[in-house]
């Protein structure tokens, strides 16, 4: 399901570019334009789920994919050794800003502040 | 599986106390003890997996699940809408301090710096 007013959407659609690093039937990653770390990825399912608050248990295996995804695109940055960040933000507090889940992942440095 | 020298193991057996959150059949989540945000709860999957490098496609369903415990957590603490973040560190850029997968939900509070 695409929301056709969504900027992940439009990526996961082509018709906004991207940068993508991984790619396969259920996500897609691709590098954050606005990167906080020397590696700065994000993923997202390619179905519209706005928030972490909107998973249903039928979501399962698609956020297992998700969080399996983050350490195939930790390995393809070459830091899955050293290291990464997964994070995912939901809501205002948490600064979330494109309502279409995405789980950013960090590294290439020491990452000390979780807040 | 349970991994005999691993502390969240030990607290998923009951031989550590810990303030609990939230649990079912596969997860629990517990209060931080050195909290880094006014709520910080970790959610631990009951079995012992290392880092997200070892999620396996057998672990999809489970880590479904600890991302809907999440939401779970979040809702409990009384800041879905208002936002969370979770995070999930591996290895040492990331500072992880216990190799058995936990996931951060943080908020009540603006959280404004990922790394």
């Amino acid at each position: 399901m695409h929301d056709p007013d969504c900027i992940f959407c439009k990526i996961v659609r082509g018709e906004i570019p991207a940068d993508v690093v991984y790619e396969d039937d259920d996500v897609l990653a691709f590098k954050d334009i606005s990167p906080q770390a020397k590696i700065h990825t994000l993923i997202i399912p390619k179905t519209h789920i706005p928030t972490l608050n909107a998973l249903q248990e039928e979501h399962d295996a698609l956020a297992g994919k998700l969080l399996r995804a983050a350490a195939k695109v930790a390995k393809i940055h070459g830091v899955e050794e050293d290291g990464y960040r997964t994070v995912i933000n939901t809501n205002a507090d948490a600064g979330q800003v494109v309502f279409h889940v995405h789980v950013h992942v960090m590294g290439g440095q020491p990452l000390r502040k979780m807040g």
